[in-house]
């Protein structure tokens, strides 16, 4: 091959695929040999089904059946979806009860796409915490980080590490306050948070009927762009709306503004340096920049703080569906449960209420601009050494939390795309909000951002514990 | 006129209205004229904004603006809905803010319609109970009994004693665990507790979210179709449904189950046997019944004992929006919020999670019978006196909502219509329940009851203290 297939893009594949310089068997074969066992992204790794699986592909296209972009492609499943012929275990020491080992709808249409299933990625316990350690199964290691243990981010933990590896080239995860952007920022991707209910969550094991989403991490924004509209029901049924709106947008065509500055206070070192070097390179491209308000960001980080809705919902569905589950927890999803799961009826129903009024609220800020900006992570992915008790673990998950919960709370969708790297040279994460249902937005100015700066590749390059090959 | 106007149904009045041998100022003012105050009925009458109203329907139907079945009909309405020109104090001492004042989109859709109001009738403090009693207004009197102040059944108190009186021809209630069927029961009259869902609650204080159901009581099955198809959304969608199901029903034609035990056992005196009478009567003229079950029932119950999760919702939405109206809350209110309303998050989410499966069990019940029946309430209205201290309300309040509540948990729909007498000459209800969204069966099978029985009128006669008349 000409190109290194690292350096494909999806559509590129695809259209390998369909003039016959590639095929599906070939491809999910490289990928399987990218495996790096030491970095832990898999909770399950099915090489041989994924083979299988890139056989009836290649089948399906010898008999001019088209399923579409993700035909062939190895797609990683975050431990929360069931998946045929996989265990779902939802980070927990056990398999989880039959209702969660059954796919749900995005799977399904996947698998009829003919999709190639890599393996079931690592998974914070039941997705509560958002730096991806797991002390049942080891915390995937973050590959930017050549001499140091460093969590990859989480809940989706082992999504970002299977798409630096390059075992997967579309990682799925879930995201209830972050859980697909911050291992996307944490790990130099991309990745997209959905708006709530765009996406079924069927088949899913949830965290929060409230609030969890399903999204997508990719290696580049054109990846997240060709994936979405593959999986997306909207695009799928109305046509391509996406590729319309992203042909179309060019840098004079919006305006970013800077949020809340709530989500600028106190990163850590590099990272808001690093941020606004990228809104300066924009700025001279012709992208215009607003400082506009989003003060419902500040109480819904206060919400974040107590425990929001969440943790009293993963109690009652642990208590009601998998009582034994609760026995071996691990104790800090232990704790962090119990704390914000004891709650009174009437605090719960008055935090579904802030969460409804805020996000009338925030509703109405996006008048002077499309899209928020922000750091996606306002911390350096922090070493696993330093994060092993209850005290020093909560603020670091904070940390990580913090300017990614107010999408979820506010009712909003969300992407990170990957812009430079920290003091520490870990990845640096540029989140854009939208209004709910405006993923196509999103991924406009995403990708008219990514042409002008480059792909995470291009300007952070390979992460070092991956150098050597 | 040759039949005196009590015994009119609503299509023989708007048969008139249109020939133009009765009009609907002269209705209103008969009906105005029928007002008894010692009833206690309405929380504010008005009559002088009623006959404007009725004046604007006459000069509507002289220019041939035709609103339908209810033009020119005067109607009460539960003083938890929002009316121009009146005020909403939902059985508190006070009236309500702002967004309980504004109408939603049943009175709305009525007004355009050009329906009378004739007044906001009582209602129990934020319709919290099954008796009626209201210790800041007063408790409207049962006229079925011309000795004893008696209950009218709640929570829509004044609904039921508005249509005996005559000042209104259909009364708006809702129901959120018996709130329209019991009062109907009660005072003889009919009423219809539609499907969750099924009719816009905008506009309505709310007692729960998550189980509240807006209704109407009338003086006949034939009033309640005529209503119904007034107001319902789906048949002013899609036509006249209704009328071809109910002119389509014959006794062969459906089956009744006799559902569950727990319904029929320990009914005070008379109750049972009266309604044993009418599947006797319903029997002989064709109409076969069955044992069906619907053991959902018996932890639907149970469920009520424990306040649901209604206790906890109206906790919460009195401290959210109306904290003030905490402090001058009945005792009997006070105390019954307060003990069910004072339980956990995990608890609430559990209750939850117990409705849904539940409603979802309960729906596959209806296979040997199209619809379910019970004495719609299990006590006789008791003396006022009687129901004065929590001790003494407690077990009549469960008594009363004992039969009503499981339609409202389990997600189903259910009607009651008036069959006889009790030992203490009170009126007994038959009560009809069909899944959800199955309105038009419902009334198909009570009009066919109707037809065999007789109404309420035929069949019970005139209230007792309304026979001076």
């Amino acid at each position: 091959m000409s190109e290194p297939i690292e350096s494909l893009s999806l559509s590129a594949i695809g259209r390998k695929f369909r003039e016959g310089s590639l095929n599906a068997v070939a491809l999910t074969q490289h990928c399987i040999g990218r495996h790096e066992p030491s970095l832990n992204a898999y909770r399950e790794w099915t090489p041989e089904p994924a083979l299988r699986q890139a056989e009836q592909a290649d089948e399906a296209f010898a008999n001019a059946q088209d399923g579409g972009a993700l035909q062939g492609i190895p797609i990683s499943v975050k431990d929360l979806y069931g998946v045929d012929d996989t265990q779902t275990f939802a980070g927990s020491p056990a398999a989880m009860p039959p209702p969660w080992q059954s796919e749900g709808e995005i799977i399904k249409g996947l698998r009829a796409s003919h999709a190639v299933f890599s393996g079931k990625t690592h998974t914070v316990e039941f997705a509560f915490g958002g730096l991806g350690v797991n002390s049942h199964w080891g915390t995937p290691r973050n590959p930017w980080d050549a001499d140091r243990h460093r969590v990859p981010g989480g809940s989706s933990s082992g999504a970002g590490v299977s798409l630096c590896e390059g075992t997967a080239l579309v990682a799925l995860g879930s995201d209830t306050a972050g859980s697909v952007r911050i291992p996307a920022s944490m790990t130099g991707n991309v990745g997209l948070k959905t708006s709530y209910g765009r996406w079924p969550v069927s088949g899913i094991f949830p965290l929060s009927p409230t609030l969890d989403t399903a999204g997508i991490l990719t290696k580049s924004v054109a990846d997240a762009v060709t994936a979405f509209s593959a999986i997306d029901p909207h695009q799928r049924s109305y046509g391509p709306r996406l590729a319309r709106e992203v042909a179309r947008c060019s840098p004079g065509d919006f305006v970013m503004g800077t949020g809340e500055s709530a989500l600028w206070d106190d990163c850590e070192p590099g990272i808001c340096e690093t941020v606004e070097d990228a809104l300066k390179t924009l700025g001279q491209a012709g992208i215009k920049t607003v400082s506009a308000p989003l003060p419902e960001a500040v109480p819904a980080i206060e919400l974040l703080g107590v425990g929001s809705v969440v943790a009293a919902e993963i109690d009652e569905m642990l208590s009601s569906t998998a009582p034994q589950w609760r026995d071996t927890l691990d104790p800090i999803v232990s704790s962090r449960i119990r704390d914000g799961g004891s709650i009174s009826a009437s605090e719960y129903l008055h935090r579904h209420r802030r969460l409804r009024e805020l996000s009338r609220s925030a509703a109405q800020r996006f008048t002077e601009c499309q899209v928020m900006i922000s750091p996606t992570v306002a911390i350096t992915p922090p070493v696993i050494d330093d994060v092993q008790t209850l005290e020093t673990y909560r603020p670091k998950n904070m940390g990580a939390l913090r300017n990614t919960c107010p999408a979820n709370y506010l009712g909003l969708c969300a992407i990170t795309l990957p812009i430079g790297l920290d003091a520490s040279r870990m990845p640096v994460g540029l989140q854009l909000i939208a209004p709910q249902g405006h993923e196509e937005r999103l991924l406009a100015v995403a990708t008219c951002i990514e042409n002008i700066l480059g792909s995470g590749r291009d300007r952070l390059g390979i992460p070092p514990l991956l150098k050597r090959n």
